[in-house]
């Protein structure tokens, strides 16, 4: 259940099972899913009926938890019961222009309709931008992997690509806000060319973007006290930079393992499993007796080092990969931060400054309270973002930590195995 | 029970129970230890009794084992039946001119006196440059230890000398013929400064050098046949300096691993882990609830490859030390080969050029004889030297092999454990 706003005058035809609304008024959604362009709400009256979708906007919720000491995080965004997922996945080349333009095409298949529909790296980067414009004031939009020009039907390139497509559309499906806009369940659930194009141009024309999505957030709660949000505020910005430190110092760190371990180090320990085993070649021309023992051995040492070598150069690709994936993710989301955080701020110094302009005549009382509630809802949203950025943050966190210790577990174990097959044939 | 030549008359004083030989008898050693610089001997009438030991020049036998497909390996040395062995430890500094100088001294314990000597670096180099001029000809020297001045009182360089003194004492206690030597047992038991003073000069005075050597060698054999005996000199001539190839491979690789574990690697883990410790320092900043399991975790991991950082810089002195110090060893006793095998072809040659010397008339049939006898004892001695070569080769990387293995196992045994320790916080 969400309130939405009646943005035109609507005239219900009767015998249609329809409802007449009026600009201005605040109506409950009952279904917003009955399709067809459709939307059954109620309006005060109790009176209910179907509205064209296109006639409302309708609201967010916000919900604020209660207050119990331990568990007490402030204001979390309304979450739906079944959370939306989708997989990317099929990459599959196709061309236009009588094959002078190819282009490789991902298949997205949402939990919802278990329909694949399917989208070029373009189409992607289209939802990004409209996201951006529509969300950008109150949500950090984390940018799509990067483009790439050069090789870029390359088999693992295309796998990495669609890869972090998933990891991107994962993210955005969690959202709660993000992942029930129309512009998001267009590119999800489009039905035909004809749906996809329409709705393209509607959310090109969507008119509640930045600032103005606020007004779609309803928080059912009382304005907020400025002060707490300000401190609240300035513990995140300053948790979120010094994450993003740490997380590029990791990227970091991580990179130049990874590239020693597959690089110097692979090659390292290859010349000393050849040296072993180069060595055991030479005393087995000795012509002396009882040289098999030794030989073997050294044979041993020098196979189980090339084993080793293969070992080591394959492992980043199991255990850093993931860990390094979501931490790029996460440089990304949080480099989205700032600019958030600064609409925020901007906003708050001017409530600030609202007695002011009154006293000055800049702005009547009526403009001042209308900001102190925009503010309010400004700063509900902002909570119940940092909410979702730490519970989120817990949640990858724990998985990409679980993973990655585990596989490093499994590493040691097959370094030593392959040790073990050594020192049993000695 | 060995042959000794007489090289001075001596006239036995009657009731001391003395021996009357005479210049070029041969007699049989009976005891050579009685001491007081005298030896039992027995001559060919049967008649036995001390003889001056600077008189005799008492041979080393050679040992032909029987024929036996599996196990024939041609002429070893006499091996004696328990083995000389000795310890080098505790160095001590001392100084001499009121302090102006100072040097260290190792002390050094024979297994058959069990009484410690004490010799300075500079006395085994006297020691070395005896041996190499006495044996050099027939016997691979290897060199000492490098000189190294500057730091040479730090403690980690005298230890390292200390264990490279051992390793160099215990080949030389290991050969037959170097070891059963007037001037080796001198270094290894002289009694008081006096006995040394005198042993050295005698040492520096001895004049059974260089390919005079070979007279004190007695095959007690038939001669050998010359074209056999180039093949087998010709095979080990490749092989030691493939083997010398190998092992300066092994070295180089080694050398390289050391370095980047005990550097690069080392700092590379140590960085990982401080980020992942960082990130966790971070996350307990959140003032978000449910946070304590990942940032225990991430504190684990960081703490792990903290432990790892160690573990690895500390590997290389566990295993990679002593099979790069055996692998050291043999690159300077490979080294001396190409002079031994030089010298033994030189000889080859001349024997193949003796019906022409003889018909020339440069040399007598008679010489021509000696040539020969003196040729096939050198080959006698060749062959002994590589077997020597063979067996002690195949000992020493058998134990070096053992010991590396195991020591690499304890190492990802270790390193698997501080794993576990990491998932089982976790």
């Amino acid at each position: 259940v969400a309130p939405a706003q009646v943005i035109y005058d609507f005239s219900a035809e009767p015998g249609n099972n329809e409802l007449t609304v009026r600009e201005g008024e605040t109506v409950t959604v009952l279904n917003q899913n009955v399709g067809g362009g459709w939307i059954e709400a109620q309006n005060s009256r109790g009176e209910s009926g179907l509205v064209p979708e296109d006639y409302l906007q309708v609201s967010v919720c916000l919900f604020i938890t209660d207050y119990t000491p331990k568990q007490y995080v402030g204001p979390v965004w309304l979450y739906p019961q079944s959370p939306l997922d989708c997989v990317v996945a099929d990459p599959k080349k196709g061309s236009k222009m009588y094959g002078l333009k190819s282009y490789i095409e991902y298949q997205v298949t949402p939990n919802t309709t278990n329909r694949p529909v399917n989208h070029r790296y373009k189409h992607f980067d289209w939802l990004y931008e409209r996201l951006l414009e529509k969300f950008g004031s109150a949500i950090p939009i984390p940018s799509l992997p990067d483009k790439q020009v050069t090789g870029r039907f390359e088999e693992e390139f295309i796998k990495m690509r669609m890869e972090r497509l998933q990891g991107w559309m994962c993210r955005m499906c969690r959202h709660p806000v993000v992942s029930n806009s129309d512009v998001f369940q267009l590119f999800l659930t489009y039905r035909d060319e004809k749906e996809w194009k329409t709705g393209k141009r509607r959310a090109e024309k969507d008119e509640c973007v930045g600032p103005m999505v606020f007004s779609t957030i309803d928080p059912e709660a009382p304005e907020l006290d400025i002060i707490e949000v300000e401190q609240k505020c300035e513990l995140f910005s300053r948790f979120t930079k010094e994450m993003d430190d740490g997380v590029k110092d990791l990227l970091n760190v991580g990179n130049i393992h990874w590239k020693r371990c597959t690089g110097p180090l692979r090659k390292e320990y290859q010349k000393i499993g050849k040296a072993f085993q180069n060595l055991s070649s030479v005393f087995n021309t000795s012509g002396y007796t009882g040289e098999a023992t030794l030989t073997d051995a050294l044979t041993a040492a020098g196979k189980t080092y090339e084993e080793i070598s293969q070992i080591v150069a394959e492992q980043p690709r199991k255990d850093l990969h993931f860990l390094m994936e979501t931490n790029n993710e996460y440089k990304g989301l949080l480099g989205c931060f700032p600019d958030t955080i600064g609409v925020h701020k901007a906003a708050i110094e001017k409530v600030r400054e609202g007695d002011k302009m009154v006293a000055a005549g800049k702005i009547t009382t009526q403009d001042k309270g209308t900001m102190a509630k925009r503010i309010s809802i400004m700063c509900y949203s902002l909570q119940a973002e940092m909410n979702h950025f730490h519970s989120n943050r817990i949640y990858d966190y724990n998985r990409v930590m679980q993973l990655y210790l585990e596989e490093q577990i499994r590493f040691y174990e097959t370094v030593r195995g392959g040790k073990r097959v050594g020192s049993i044939k000695w």
